[in-house]
């Protein structure tokens, strides 16, 4: 019953049909939503849409935590009613309209993006549409499985409707840890000293006048699918874990250190490989999407604290986690993505992070966002924010990908997400290189020995060996051929010469 | 008298001539010098010299704070006695000999590079060779014009020599804050709060019994020479400080808070565009090289503090500022760079930062360090460190290059340092874009008509409208042209088609 969740009486007042609460959001609304892979609202979004299917003729700015899942980004793109979508985002539709051009997209670190749109440089927050498991006798919110950047969308909100989900037991209560950092010029460091310090409140404060609209739903977010790591991440998980036991083993780090990893095959991977690990006991986990995984280490006994800005679970895994609720509690912190990807705090913790590539050259710049230069895969999200501050950051990919046809080792990437400078150590498949005491032209020859799958290093040696000798300088490049890999895949559909279509 | 300068006994036992001093230095040595720009060490990189003139073969391993003068970078590059050099250099003969491979470089983000020093992934630091104003009583070691990273070399190394210089006054103790962060994984907040906070002691601590060898140099640092800012320069100056007016105004931006300025002439003419502006009146800063602007800028009155990791003058300033040293101390605290450049601190104050790009492209990716792709120039210093954790982030460059043969607004750069993500608003004498707001469509287009130089203007619109059409996707690139400016400029020595030499 929404009267049970909703325990501040005069927002019980305000209960009413998602119809009627959506007439509140019109053409040009500046719609800023919770959501961070998971606790996103489904109601209202379907509302929309029905207005749309019944001719109304709109479009909404629309501004999320990160990504969402289909119940949003997929409908509303498919039915035309977005003209802005920020930041992050992974779902098909929506990314087809934004490399379409047809819906505007702008990528930013998450890190950064509160303060943003608390320092107004997103507009006007006309309208925020937030999930949550209850709302407390003091009107303030509890949100879902996600906080991302609800706390400040809430807070810059002219006006806001709330969804209240029968699908997250109210339980979910202390599981928060709301932290709003002040602004500049005057302000305090973020007062996180261990990856589980609570420094918040267990709600999100809003004001309740400025509530125009209370729905009830009983839609639980779509949940991720989680596959068994294969063979390739299994081998890319391993060579990691023994590099960090190396490098602690020789006193060049602590042990003990924070674990970031991004979503994916390979970051879960690493995680189960903790399992069975006798040298990896106490865990400390620093991240921004926490996933299975963390519940399986936690049952383990393995697990110190997990802090993260969302929870996202398989269906299996969250059956388990609502049932056993209290116990997790006690391990498990959910912050604002400001906190959560903080650099002050990752930098300070010493986090290690682990995020994943979509292709490396070889001095080691790395691309997360864009196939083939052109096309916007989902986003930077958080990587940026880990990769830059860890003390040891990892970026890893399979060597090859599309059966062989594309090499994630290419002579230069064809657009640059992280920096040389930002990235320690990539590892594929098929080996590592640790960057941190190479030249940029040692990391060319160990990235193609070590990274590169054997079909492509004769061909990426031969580039190296030549743009040495006819280009020379610290990064040796022949800028005709720098990006000739990709020109060839985009012709043939095979970066290895004679294996892809006949070129034109 | 070097004596009067070495207050603790023992270590005058200790002077010794730099011959004496420098055959504690022989082949394979980790030397670790003072030097950021100033500060660095003369008297013993001089002996090494005199020593392979003499016929003796050896090579050592050169880290410093940062670049340093001909007198260390300059001299021993050409002597051929360098086989590493770390981080950031702008001496011509060591850049040439980086760039043939023959001396092995990286270049690292400053904030991070003492703690990795401190964690040994440098190796061990056999020697540390330090430039000093004095000795106190206690034996600790008052630096002179810069701190840079010699806190953490000092206390990792194994044997040191000082160099007390008597071109800078023993009365510099006291504006020096020392202050070396804790490692992970158990640290606090670094505890600065506004830009010229004192958090640390004005001296450095060391163990007496590490140093080798005392010598009295009386040799000051080649001084930096200061042009007056030509036109160019001072019409980027005049954008970037009317666009942070009118974003104060708008609300968008608090007012007072501190600037970064990289070096040379733009950033310079930034500093010198605050003198006779009523709007900018108590001035922070919070910087990694204060330049002569700085002492400009205390004698009008309107600075409230200004910090950074060293003080690069011209001989000029260098007298006034020795004249007057203690009422400038009042007002300048040097840092060591791992404070400076800080990520934390830098976020947390808000700090606006200005740095020089060698090229765009029209999608907002920032070159700092490669030109044409291959050929380092200086390095990425601490721009990253700022532009990425700065409140707001300008990048800022000429338009055009070597008389216009050379676009600084390209297609796509031939190096990335700062993704888009990580930079807000580039600025040429043609005018700006502020990213913020804006996809990479809308920054392309904006890009070319704003930042352009006109000769290159319907050269790139050209190209990218072309993108759109046949590329598409978030942002449109043409692999095969992407590089063509460059390709063009290598071969005839002019990206404009026609204008160059003759193609082969």
């Amino acid at each position: 019953m929404p009267e049970q969740r909703v325990r501040y009486a005069p927002l019980r007042e305000k209960i009413t049909t998602p119809a009627e609460a959506a007439r509140h959001i019109a053409h040009g609304c500046n719609l800023f939503i919770s959501g961070f892979t998971a606790g996103y609202p489904k109601l209202i979004p379907a509302e929309l849409v029905k207005r749309a299917e019944a001719g109304e003729k709109f479009k909404i700015n629309l501004f999320a935590g990160a990504s969402t899942g289909d119940a949003v980004d997929g409908v509303l793109a498919r039915a035309g009613l977005v003209n802005w979508r920020r930041p992050y985002m992974s779902d098909r539709s929506m990314r087809e309209a934004i490399n379409r051009g047809e819906i505007l997209f702008k990528d930013d670190h998450l890190s950064g993006l509160s303060a943003a749109v608390r320092a107004g440089e997103w507009g006007p927050v006309h309208m925020a549409v937030v999930e949550a498991a209850a709302v407390t006798e003091e009107g303030h919110l509890i949100p879902t499985l996600s906080v991302g950047n609800t706390p400040s969308y809430l807070a810059k909100a002219e006006k806001m409707i709330l969804e209240i989900c029968d699908a997250d037991p109210p339980e979910l209560e202390g599981i928060h840890d709301i932290y709003m950092p002040e602004d500049p010029p005057f302000r305090m460091p973020i007062p996180i000293y261990r990856a589980g310090d609570r420094i918040g409140k267990p709600y999100i404060a809003l004001d309740p006048d400025k509530v125009v609209a209370v729905v009830y739903s009983q839609q639980a977010d779509t949940c991720a699918f989680f596959s068994e790591p294969e063979e390739v991440a299994l081998l890319i998980a391993e060579q990691l874990l023994d590099f960090v036991r190396h490098e602690v083993r020789r006193g060049r780090l602590p042990k003990g250190l924070p674990w970031q990893s991004g979503v994916g095959d390979v970051a879960n991977a690493v995680l189960a490989g903790f399992m069975d690990d006798g040298f990896f006991s106490e865990l400390s986990i620093y991240s921004e999407v926490l996933q299975d995984t963390v519940l399986d280490l936690i049952d383990l006994g393995k697990v110190r604290a997990a802090s993260g800005a969302a929870l996202t679970l398989s269906e299996r895994a969250r059956d388990r986690f609502f049932r056993e609720l209290n116990r997790y509690k006690e391990k498990i912190v959910l912050r604002p993505v400001e906190i959560s990807n903080a650099p002050e705090v990752i930098a300070r913790l010493g986090v290690l992070a682990v995020n994943t590539a979509l292709e490396v050259d070889i001095y080691g710049q790395v691309n997360s966002t864009h196939v083939m230069g052109s096309q916007m895969m989902n986003g930077i999200g958080g990587s940026g924010d880990f990769e830059r501050n860890g003390a040891l950051s990892f970026m890893v990919t399979p060597s090859v990908a599309k059966g062989g046809a594309i090499s994630s080792i290419v002579p230069m990437v064809s657009h640059v997400d992280h920096s040389e400078h930002s990235v320690d150590v990539i590892i594929t498949e098929q080996g590592l290189v640790d960057t941190r005491p190479l030249t940029p032209r040692q990391v060319a020859e160990a990235m193609i020995n070590n990274c590169a799958h054997p079909d492509y290093r004769e061909m990426l040696l031969d580039y190296y060996q030549r743009a040495r000798r006819e280009a020379g300088g610290h990064e040796p490049h022949l800028l005709g051929e720098a990006l000739s890999f990709h020109q060839r895949y985009l012709a043939t559909g095979d970066m290895r010469p004679g294996r892809g279509r006949a070129q034109a």
